[in-house]
């Protein structure tokens, strides 16, 4: 009889205890969770913030009733783990509801403690109103500082998932927001250009976003109360009102009522560090692709850990619901006996943000710059489904692939509708080794309501086979800087567009319906560096020009796809 | 300079007239079209009768013009071949407009003159209010009946796509309509437990279905103008009201004022015949991997031709529009000198009915049975996001998979919201060769809104490879038929889910929660049939009650799987 004792207990440590319990009747299975609740609903956490999930006990997805009854597993919440002895196979546990310390032992080991929010040394960072979102108490604190402290004002600092979910949530209160961000943009899953489309919904919701902008210190300042408060505000809490002064890196000020830290997570190693596990250099639990630790009798999963990226095989941090639930089943089985091995994460990962949704998988380009992994871009903005049928919304996708042989390295999609479906495909290819050339031969399911004949997936897949066979030449944005004076710019939108969506400086415009008649106005000494709206007239005009004789580049993703490098927040 | 000469205007036709220029700038183009209009929205047809889609002129894609000024494309409307000459290569063709007669050569000829609607010999069936919709101008034709001639009842009669995608159309704008399907269910691709899920759904949107029924005949009769009907109608019609009786294959009759055809499609092989061209077994024109005929210099695409299935290789006839346009371009690539290769047709499609979505890619139950190619299947009947988050429906997903090494063969979802995405994802899962286990492990975008940590994917994989591993024996409902004296069903749910959901009779019930503590109560000498409500209970009593020595199989789907396979329609 195995004893398997499971330190955490949502997500990765939940996922292990049921399936440790179908694989065997017979195990011991211990659950310590050192907060009140197992396996709720993290990631709903902002939804209920923003009263979009109405009931609080629809996180509770299990109680640690459910687990006995159902899963025979023994749950104990409350209970946190101070040391592992892994001579002894021993842990020391405190009840945090007694304060008693307890002694349990082990057979294997599984360790799902997760990541936890970042917390910047700041002066004043131990406020009241600063809060994180990690669990169901800070949830909790959150919807009460709402409701006891009727805040006006909230600042959201960092602006990754939870960040954006929580901005859209306190908007959604009727709250105003400000949203800082370090970096240059928010989402780091993805590229600067396609996160510009999440600033410009930022900014039409009325957050006040600033980028390349950090937090500083706090100081919480009372209120003095007006007269028009003391009238207005009839339902007055017993509390006096405070509000916040942040200062900014960029050394301003702001005002503000309640402070969302979200600047990101760090992997919860004390315990595994404090026994000896060894660490990855990022900061996580070091584990094998059967997640099992330097220690052999000791399993990690989840946030806590670095697993291999998919695409390079280099170690990477993954804080994901969905490889931490995988993770756990896995771990489960090995730890009775299996050698599953886990496969590499690709970070498949979608955010809602107001009306739009972001999502990708694989590498991005910043990370393939930096790993200087040779790769091709294309854009391609499309329809979500049959532009005929009601409905339909752009879908701007980014695909990047090996220049060698087509390899998918990553994607990124944004729009209203549809994105979720076309980063599903974009990663269920990119897992089976899929080229470009497979991606335009896919067949998706197709009526006007729901897709295309040729789907943004298939049309993406042609752009790049085209690229990669040489039947098509293309250009970037940053070509459009500091031309040399063998290059021209020729736009072949039709004038109405110029207008409608605006016109690069120094282009030349030539429809392309005149195209074919007014070729003895191009020079074919010089390279035509030509754009449309999208990209699909550019090629049409690219293969007509080729052929001609001129020198041709066609700029990938079109106007649109300008705009977005170009635009500034 | 090759000269191409295309005949059809549509799909496959007018995406290789495109991708022909795109190819060549120096070829000549000549694209002959014997109706109207060429590159029309055909699917979109339904949706313009129903008044979803608005404008008539957002059904037409390109014109003549369009196609003229950027692909130079030479498109002649209203121009029909009358004969091929393959030794002269010269094609014989009449203006319809000026009913005029000429001759046309070419290099390389491309058929694309896709599939008509069967039209029986019935009497009666060449009656005006006798429609089918393949074009404009049908379409034309039946919004001009509605308009005339105001009827309130109309039968369609097949219920295939089209045949549903009218009775939702027809339902839409006030019309009461009856559905003939001579087969025991509607949408062939899909196997009949799936197809119950769309006849509750007509029902349920007061659609008079009725299966296994044929039309035998059809006769208009004059209607007597009543009182009420001149003072209520204001608008009256010119011409007099007529209704149709139509005698049905069971010998009753049913009074309506329009029948819309839907039977299904037929290859149009008429010129390719005349010429010829061999023809498929299935009545289809017989070209190779590369689109070409039995001629070298005609290529063949869309519903007119034969392509081989993707999981058996045989001959199939696959009448969907994204296939014809990729066959279109490859074609257009090959007659200018590729040597492109088309790979097999999966035949993934979908269907929107009312509010629900029904879809399948690869081979179903029915064709496995017949082709004799063993295979498993299992059913998942999940949320199609977090079911905390608003908004979540129930998706049933069926599974077919080698039970040798869980090579997919073929899938069917049906639900109100995300069926698209996971037959996208099913479809390139299966094209890539991957196995029911890679399933378990594909990363899916993950956020409330959008899926679940364990997709609907994610998990029909698991369950499959429990399957396949030995994890887990299951049942299927006909096993529940005839039980032998050495077996018991016991149903697991929770006494009141019995009450609401419906119960089996003869089946034990005894909640998951007792089980571990009532396992003295089952005999361990015979087969325990169990099942819960969708099949996920029934796995975790399946584990736990062969760990203890009982004889088990766990219903796949559970008690929905059995009422969709036992309801009667």
């Amino acid at each position: 009889m195995t004893k398997i004792v499971i330190i955490g207990g949502v997500a990765g440590g939940a996922s292990a205890a049921a399936r440790a319990r179908r694989v065997s009747e017979t195990a011991e299975i211990i659950m310590l969770e050192r907060g009140e609740f197992v396996s709720f609903a993290n990631c709903g956490l902002p939804y209920h913030i923003s009263g979009e999930i109405e009931s609080r006990d629809a996180l509770l997805l299990q109680t640690p009733e459910s687990f006995k009854s159902r899963f025979n597993v023994d749950v104990r919440v409350l209970n946190e783990v101070l040391t592992i002895d892994r001579q002894a196979k021993q842990l020391t546990i405190r009840n945090l509801a007694t304060n008693e310390t307890y002694q349990e032992s082990y057979d294997k080991l599984l360790l799902s403690p997760g990541a936890s929010p970042i917390k910047p040394p700041l002066p004043g960072i131990d406020s009241h109103f600063v809060h994180s979102l990690r669990n169901i108490p800070d949830m909790d604190k959150i919807l009460s500082t709402l409701m006891l402290h009727k805040p006006k004002h909230a600042t959201v600092v960092g602006g990754g998932f939870i960040g954006l979910e929580m901005v859209e949530a306190l908007r959604h209160v009727g709250l105003e927001v400000s949203l800082l961000e370090l970096a240059d943009q928010v989402m780091g899953p993805v590229d600067l250009e396609m996160a510009n489309m999440l600033h410009q919904k930022l900014v039409d919701n009325d957050v006040d976003l600033r980028l390349k902008t950090g937090l500083a210190a706090i100081t919480e300042c009372p209120i003095q109360l007006t007269e028009s408060d003391n009238t207005d505000d009839y339902d007055k809490p017993a509390s006096p009102h405070f509000h916040l002064q942040l200062a900014l890196s960029d050394n301003t000020t702001l005002a503000t009522d309640l402070v969302i830290l979200a600047i990101g997570v760090k992997p919860e190693t004390s315990l595994a560090s404090a026994c000896g596990l060894e660490l990855g250099k990022l900061g996580g639990i070091r584990v094998d692709d059967e997640m099992r630790t330097s220690d052999a009798d000791i399993y990690a999963v989840g946030d806590a850990i670095e697993t291999a990226d998919f695409v390079t095989g280099h170690p990477t941090l993954i804080p994901l619901a969905g490889p931490a639930n995988r993770q756990g089943r896995l771990a489960a089985d090995n730890m009775l006996g299996a050698n599953i091995k886990y496969r590499a994460t690709q970070g498949t990962a979608i955010c809602k943000l107001f009306d739009m949704a972001i999502a990708s998988t694989g590498l991005n380009e910043k990370t393939l710059l930096k790993k200087a992994i040779p790769f091709e871009k294309i854009y391609v903005h499309t329809a979500s489904h049959a532009s005929y049928y009601p409905g339909a919304h752009p879908i701007t996708l980014k695909l990047l692939f090996s220049p060698d042989n087509g390899t998918i390295l990553g994607a990124q999609a944004a729009g209203l509708d549809g994105v979720d479906k076309r980063i599903d495909v974009l990663a269920v290819a990119q897992r089976a080794g899929m080229t470009v050339y497979d991606l335009a031969d896919l067949e998706l399911t197709y009526a006007p309501p729901f897709g295309s004949a040729r789907d943004v997936v298939n049309q993406a897949g042609m752009v790049a086979a085209n690229v990669l066979l040489g039947d098509e030449q293309i250009c970037h944005t940053q070509d459009f800087v500091n031309l040399s004076a063998n290059q021209i710019i020729v736009d072949i939108r039709n004038p109405g567009e110029l207008t409608t969506a605006g016109a690069i400086d120094g282009a030349i415009n030539m429809p392309l319906p005149q195209l074919r008649d007014r070729l003895n106005e191009l020079p074919k000494d010089k390279e035509l560096l030509v754009f449309c709206q999208v990209g699909l007239r550019g090629h049409v005009a690219y293969r007509m020009l080729t052929q001609h004789g001129f020198k041709v580049r066609n700029l990938t993703g079109g106007y649109k796809t300008f705009q977005m490098v170009n635009a500034h927040f």
